[in-house]
């Protein structure tokens, strides 16, 4: 079985902690034993494992997510980038020619799709293994899950069944309903929908084929070149509702969306996490901490307090889900990314008055991990090395440093890093229009 | 008229605003007309000088504080510092030999001792007006302020009057009563009692002789060699309550001590300050952001955020009052500092295993400020300059720096820097040992 983990989203509801290339996927807060956590898509990950459901997990995602899903997972998984933005079809579109072209795998082997979020439990992996046996055994071309309601949701698709198979397991469809309002929710269960939880399952050739539909193309490379061209449409409207064969499994178990702060501090079973002092008098709070400096909390009743370098938020919990329109009111560079060699915050960012610039950020590299040997055209760098030993390669010259050293890096200098040990510096740039794509990447390995 | 304005605490109430260096008395969050803002020293110092009392101010302090009231008040105050923080006394008796030795006042000047921090109205210095006549005219050797009660306060020390004098002015007085507790400060106040408000007239050499009678100085440097020789002990004990000549002048307006975010907050006429994004469903919250990170605020009722790099604070009003032992559970160091030059905050500061530190600020010294003349023993800098020009001065040789360059200054290495215009560096310094006290200051000015 081949597992596509569709990992997207940019997260504004778990803001600060999540921002455009932190989605909320990515967030270590999830009990993973003792004082251990683990992100979302960490838990996903293991929980396939536990469920020996697979080896090869592929993750499609876009391009802004590939260094933190390969910090987050290593080399466990096989990441399937998209050159561009689009939507779940062509995602799942790429990622299956990948299979098919890259991996070789047959046009016969059961392939499933699902999201790399829902906060679930061992049931639901099961429900997975009995959806890959019904496409094994013909039931249907197109094997989706439906998950039981438990509330009248205005937020997820419903899936209408008809009659149950002689199996025992699936449900025909009889038709889909897009987030229906309140009332028609309600309706739709008395008659025992189910929700989409975007899970499918079906034969490698069944969608290749769909793809080939689409656009003439007969590898990962061409797929990837002309992806521009495939629909920026959902996998839902471009196959599902237009399946002439396609099957309901159910799940019943524990399903949750941790996409709001509130729904998300339900399973943190913590009171606060890193540099906090809670008073006696709070109730119903969580307070979250990623930030060097400490917060004192005292008398917040019901309250998310979480910060970090991206900003600070104090929310009630009762209005955590409305704050996506005042993050969009924030404006701020991303402050913290976790990047294929480590990760990085910003600690400050001047601009003065005649447009010159500077951002000085504090760098981590992982030992072994190195940045690409590089140059910028419009800024100098300034390291300062805090903390572990590496190797600088400047204009082709390889030298070690380490803490203590400094090294200033000139406009159109060749530059490259490599950590021996857990490395830290402190990186100053100076210049005009200090922006991320000032980069030539010369070699990324080296 | 000479007064002295004692400028003292170290208001943990009020954190993270306010810390060793930087008192309540500092914070620069009163209305002041328009957008601007003064802090309540400043208030003070401009009250006075509406009301045309003096021109003579001297402000007696700790060394600590010396560089932020040279910076708020500039040369319009005269600072006289303590070598060692002892109490009101000996820092009352030290200024006043200062007036006397190097202001060369005549035994017969009125001076006028005041805290620095109420918050008031003009009556409050037309009642100095009044205290300074009663001297002047001889009515005692020590007059008094009494502020006549609002609430059965525990806070503050009573002062019970007997008869008015036939000035319709002054009151005997017939004793005092420490920090009472509730129903004993209700019967005070029945008692027509005031609170003893810290605001006291005299003639200068009435204050001389008790100094001289205590120690054998004559000089204001034998006084400040011999500071540690006086005793430990407030005014109030070691003069006021010993007086055998002494009166009280009655104020009843406006009076308050901001001391505590509850009642400062109710004097900021504002709902945020600084990069903060209020959300639609906030009541009776100030949000106060010191931070270059944006705070997002929404659902708060009744509460206080603060931040600033020393910290982040998020209390329910209500509890505001009790944060102080809280305060001392959080371990850190001062992260933002106003010095004499200017200021700083600190950005990063990184511990390694093997006990090599990091410390990374944002300096900026304003125009024509200078840092001293110094070395370090114990570590390196790199001065990154992101905004303005300046001189820099090392090992004897003078040159300009401007922003876009970088300075390294080893350990042991003579330098100076001095701004021209406004002047911003990144300085990350290196070493073991990062403690402020690794500075030889060869010439502070230079």
């Amino acid at each position: 079985m081949q597992i596509i983990l569709l990992s997207g989203g940019s997260g504004k509801r778990l803001w600060p902690l999540s921002n455009n290339t932190r989605s909320k996927q990515f967030l270590k807060l999830l009990p993973a034993g003792g004082d251990a956590t683990e992100s979302m898509v960490q838990r996903v990950v293991r929980q396939i494992r536990d469920a020996q459901l697979t080896d090869s997990i592929i993750v499609a995602t876009g391009a802004n997510q590939k260094d933190i899903i390969s910090n987050q997972l290593g080399g466990s998984v096989e990441v399937v980038s998209e050159p561009s933005r689009r939507d779940t079809f062509p995602a799942i579109a790429l990622a299956s020619m990948y299979i098919a072209d890259k991996k070789q795998c047959s046009s016969s082997e059961v392939v499933v799709v699902m999201p790399c979020d829902p906060f679930t439990e061992v049931g639901y992996f099961q429900t997975i293994e009995k959806m890959a046996s019904e496409v094994e055994h013909g039931k249907a071309d197109l094997i989706l899950m439906g998950i039981k309601p438990t509330y009248p949701s205005t937020k997820y698709g419903y899936v209408v069944p008809s009659q149950q198979h002689n199996d025992g397991i699936a449900f025909s469809v009889e038709r889909f309903t897009e987030k229906p309002d309140e009332k028609r929710a309600a309706e739709l269960i008395s008659q025992n929908a189910f929700w989409n939880g975007g899970v499918f399952a079906f034969r490698l050739g069944y969608m290749t084929d769909i793809v080939k539909q689409q656009l003439d193309v007969n590898s990962i490379i061409e797929c990837y070149d002309r992806y521009a061209e495939l629909p920026k449409i959902s996998f839902d409207y471009e196959v599902v509702e237009k399946a002439s064969s396609i099957v309901v499994v159910p799940f019943s178990g524990l399903w949750k969306d941790l996409g709001t702060w509130d729904s998300l501090s339900g399973e943190i079973k913590k009171e606060s996490i890193g540099n906090v002092v809670m008073g006696d008098n709070n109730s119903g709070t969580l307070v979250i901490n990623e930030l060097n400096i400490p917060i004192l909390c005292e008398g917040a009743k019901d309250m998310i307090i979480a910060a970090d370098p991206d900003g600070i938020l104090v929310c009630s919990k009762e209005h955590s889900e409305g704050i996506k329109s005042l993050v969009e009111q924030v404006k701020s560079r991303p402050m913290y990314e976790e990047r294929r060699w480590g990760d990085y915050k910003v600690l400050d960012h001047t601009l003065a008055d005649n447009g010159y610039e500077s951002l000085t950020k504090q760098l981590h590299l992982k030992p072994g991990c190195k940045i690409s040997y590089q140059l910028h055209h419009c800024r100098e760098e300034v390291w300062s090395f805090i903390e572990g030993e590496g190797i600088i390669k400047l204009d082709g010259e390889e030298t070690s440093v380490k803490a203590g050293q400094v090294v200033r890096i000139k406009k159109e200098q060749l530059h490259g890093l490599k950590a021996i040990t857990d490395l830290r510096l402190i990186e100053v740039q100076l210049g005009t229009n200090l922006v991320e794509e000032d980069i030539v990447r010369v070699e990324l390995d080296w």
